[in-house]
C-alpha cells in the first residue's frame, strides 16, 4: 500500500488528499486499473472527524479500490477544535462555500491526472461522505456540471463527474433545517456552522437553496447510495428522505437504508471508527456490506475469467 | 496509516515484515494500545503469495488492528517462481525447518520491542496463516514454548506465546498427506514443498512426526479459528479437521467452519483478493465475519464507556 499526503494547493497546508493505494501484484490486478473512492469525513464545515477518514478508507480499500481521503477546507483548518458554542464565530474566507465542493473537484482532477502512475480506472472514481462531508459529497454531486466548477477548472464537465455517490446521515435541506425544530445545541451547531460554510449565521433563504441539494437533483444527479439513522438527533433523517424523494422523481438510481437506531455519528458503526462504546450498532453497522454490494453492480474488479 | 518494510535479518533481503500501522488519533484510540495480527501468506514453501498478503492486511486492519505482513523464508526467496514440476530442485538451507517459524517467533519480538512506539498491545498478538503459511502459523502455535525459539532468542516462553491463531486451508500433519491418494500434480507440489521446506523430497517419518502440528497440539496450544473448504483438491480438508480433532482433545477453545464448495487459496473468497473470478465465493467469504466476531471475544479494542 502506499500512502501518501498531497496539499492541493501549494500554499495551504490544511487541504490535503491522502492516498491509500493498493500494491499492483502480478498474482492480483496484473497492471489492470482498479476504481477509486474519495473519503468525505463530516465535522459541520468546522474540521475533518478522524473517525469518518482512515477507518473508513480501509474498509474500501478492503475491498479492492484505491482509496482517498480528502480534508476538505474547513473553518478550523483541518485541527479538530470543539468551539465554544456561546462565543460567537469570527467569519474566514477559506472555508466557504463553494469552496470545499471544489476541493473535492481539484482532487478529481489529480486522481485522474495520476491515472497511469496509480493505476485508477478514471470511470470509476465514487464519492463518499458523512454528515457535512456528505453535504459537500451532495453538493459536488449535483453541481458537477456547473460553471461553479467546468469554468473554474476550465475542464470538460465529463471530467467533473463522479460515477457514485455514498451518503451517510447527509444534510441536503437547508431550508427545512431553518424551520425544524431545534434544541439548544442543535441551534448553536446549525449556527456555527452556517458562519463557517456561508460566511453568516443567520443566511437568507436564497442562500440557502443555493447549498439545498434537493434543490439541485436532476436526471444528470449520480447514482446515490443513501443511508442514516431514524434515531438521529442532530441531522434529522428527513434529509436523506427528501434526498431520496428527490432522487426518485428524477429517476436517478439509488438505494436507501434507514436504520431505527443509532446516534449521529456512527461512521462504520464498529470498534474500528469508534472512541465511545456508544459508536457501535450492529445493526447500522450492516450499511458497509450493503454499500459494498451496491458498489459492486457498478465497480466490480475486472478480474480474469475462468482459472 | 504507517506502512513501511522491516527487514527480519541484516544481511536478507528475502525476509520482510511490512507494517500496516493504523494512525492515532484523539478521536479514536487516543494513545491506547491495540492488538496486532501477523499475517503469513501460503506457497507450499517455495514463495509467498501476494494473494495472501496486502488484502488480508487490509481487510484486518479495517477491524481496528495494527496488521503486519511476514514474508517468510521461503524457497523462491519471496519471488514468485512457478517451478518446472517435472525437473527436480535443489536443495537449499535458508527456507528450511525451523526457518519459517523463528521468523515468526523473530516478528514477534520486533513487534513487542516496538510496543509504544507503534502502540501495540502485546497481550494480544494473533497469528493469521493460509496453506503452508497456516502450517507455519501451526507449527509456532505449537512450538512457541519450545527450545527451537525460547532457547534460540533467548527469550522466556511468554514472550513468544501468540494470543490467537487463524488458520485457512492449513496443512497438518504430514503423515496423512503421504499416505493419502494424490494424482500427480498434488503428488509433484507435495516433493517440491518437502524439498523446499524438508531439504529432502521424500523425507522418513520421523522428519514428518516433526512438523506435524497435530502431533504437537497441548493444553498449552492458543486458541485457535479453523476454516476451510470441503472441496480443496491440493490440500484434502482432512488437516483441518484432524487439527480439530487435536484441539478438542486438549480442550484447546477454538471454532472451525468449512464450507461445502471453494478451490484451495481462496484468501479472503472476495474481488479483493482475487485474480481470477472462480478464486471468489460469496459463501467462503464469510469466514472473515466468522474470524471477525472470534477475534473480538479476545481483542475487543478497550473503548470508553458511555459517551
Amino acid at each position: 500500500m502506499h500512502i501518501e499526503k498531497i496539499r492541493l494547493y501549494e500554499n495551504r497546508e490544511d487541504v490535503t488528499l491522502t492516498t491509500y493505494l493498493i500494491d499492483d501484484s502480478t498474482e492480483l490486478m496484473n497492471g489492470k486499473k482498479r476504481p477509486a473512492i474519495i473519503i468525505c469525513p463530516g465535522g459541520a464545515y468546522m474540521s475533518c472527524s478522524d473517525r469518518e477518514a482512515e477507518p473508513v478508507a480501509l474498509r474500501f480499500a478492503a475491498m479492492g479500490y484505491h482509496t482517498f481521503v480528502l480534508k476538505y477546507s474547513t473553518y478550523f483548518k483541518g485541527k479538530l477544535v470543539v468551539p465554544d458554542l456561546n462565543q460567537e464565530l469570527l467569519v474566514q474566507e477559506h472555508c466557504q462555500y463553494p469552496n470545499p465542493m471544489r476541493d473535492i473537484g481539484k482532487s478529481m482532477l489529480i486522481i485522474k491526472e495520476q491515472e497511469e502512475v496509480w493505476l485508477i480506472d478514471t470511470e470509476k472514481i465514487a464519492i463518499c461522505g458523512f454528515s457535512a462531508g456528505a453535504h459537500n459529497c451532495a453538493m459536488y454531486a449535483t453541481h458537477w456540471n456547473s460553471p461553479l466548477l467546468t469554468d473554474y477548472f476550465q475542464k470538460p464537465a465529463e471530467m467533473m463527474r463522479p460515477s457514485a455517490v455514498i451518503l451517510g446521515y447527509t444534510l441536503s435541506d437547508y431550508i427545512f433545517m431553518k424551520n425544524s425544530e431545534k434544541d439548544e445545541l442543535q441551534h448553536l451547531v446549525f449556527e456555527h456552522s452556517n458562519t463557517a460554510f456561508l460566511g453568516n449565521k443567520n443566511p437568507d433563504n436564497e442562500t440557502f437553496e443555493l447549498v439545498s441539494p434537493v434543490k439541485w437533483v436532476t436526471k444528470n444527479t449520480p447514482p446515490m447510495f443513501l443511508w442514516g439513522t431514524a434515531s438521529d438527533e442532530l441531522v434529522p433523517v428527513q434529509h436523506t428522505i427528501k434526498l431520496a424523494d428527490a432522487l426518485a422523481q428524477n429517476k436517478v438510481p439509488f438505494a436507501m437504508h434507514i436504520f431505527e437506531d443509532g446516534n449521529h455519528g456512527l461512521s462504520l458503526a464498529t470498534q474500528a471508527s469508534a472512541q465511545f462504546q456508544s459508536q457501535i450498532d450492529t445493526t447500522a453497522a450492516k450499511w458497509v456490506e450493503l454499500a459494498e454490494k451496491w458498489l459492486e453492480k457498478r465497480f466490480a474488479l475486472p478480474l480474469t475469467p475462468g482459472l
